[in-house]
């Protein structure tokens, strides 16, 4: 069956690969699965038929057969479970892969997600300036506790798993900001997850939807 | 064997069931399985010992023979898929089950959290009173979405599941802000959830180690 997924028309980063699409596109990449894009714009992803697919009105969305979901996090856990290559066979070291797509989404990402929003949304905000350290400070704390977890190890937990994609397209949010400069293992394991095939074939696929115009 | 969760020795609640190891108490609770408990206190979470089970130093974690979880989100759905009445069987309602955990978890809950970081960690500060409009519309516009899809059932999709577990536990958190009572189905959902056997033995049992002494 044809697996579709939805992006932005146009991503509001201009194709630097930050749109969850892309953890989409990399998922299926790795276990070589095929798979057709529906580009949406951000009218229609406030309206009826974009909403009865994605009730919070975002992108990406997966549609496979009778099967529709949304959440980049299940749409990820989806594809793993039924394509070999991002879970390990083993029952233990499988649920703590699946640990770790939370932690990316539920520990790292909200404090990336507040910054991002002090940065883009209350950028011209009075308070700004004076609360910045505060929010930086809360994404520091996470890097500095995900630092010292992955230590001197190429991924999370033994082989590259969905847990690593996840936590690598997290961390990739932060590379504007310079944070993770401040530690060098996130940063090297940031471009370990870079340099793997199916993440450029998918940052290659996104770039192509979004690339301005030549001129 | 036996399971042994994580949870504060003394929750900064007091007791109102807002810790995550009400999450993970309600999901042991709805499939039968005993659990034991060990309470640790604050400074404990950032000792290496605690660190090595979580490596974000925070509670609920799991632990039954050689496993060993953080994460509510992965506890709770390892709970659900190893044990039945938390999923259900057929494979495109399972799949869209799951999406409700992580819709919870990475869509509904975030800007919740920035709400509570907003009223207890930043409630001092001078930007706060000029802010919280903004921090407040962040997290109407998710609810509104979720009361749009809700609609007039019983529960996100079909019967259910652990994604309302999730869903109404994070709305919990809501429930001091008066937002819930913005949307009266939502309000009538979470009473729902409340109501459930299995919560309120969880919610008891978290409260039996808060409840502050008699006098």
């Amino acid at each position: 069956m044809t697996i579709t997924i939805t992006a932005f028309e146009r991503s509001p980063d201009g194709g630097k690969g930050l749109a969850r699409d892309t953890r989409v596109r990399w998922a299926l990449e790795e276990v070589g699965q095929p798979y057709e894009v529906r580009l949406v714009s951000f009218g229609a992803m406030k309206e009826p038929a974009h909403l009865a697919l994605h009730p919070f009105g975002q992108i990406p969305t997966y549609e496979e057969g009778d099967l529709g979901l949304f959440e980049t996090g299940a749409i990820v856990f989806h594809i793993a479970e039924h394509h070999a290559g991002l879970l390990p066979d083993d029952a233990n070291a499988r649920a703590r892969a699946i640990t770790w797509i939370f932690a990316a989404l539920s520990t790292v990402e909200p404090p990336i997600l507040e910054l991002m929003t002090a940065t883009i949304f209350e950028g011209d905000k009075p308070w700004t300036a004076q609360r910045m350290p505060l929010v930086l400070d809360r994404v520091r704390d996470r890097l500095g506790q995900l630092s010292a977890r992955l230590g001197d190890a190429d991924w999370l937990d033994g082989a590259f798993s969905t847990g690593d994609l996840m936590m690598v397209s997290v961390l990739l949010r932060l590379r504007a900001s310079g944070l993770l400069d401040e530690y060098p293992n996130l940063s090297a394991y940031v471009a370990r997850g870079e340099a793997r095939p199916a993440y450029k074939r998918a940052f290659d696929a996104q770039l192509a939807v979004n690339k301005p115009p030549a001129g």
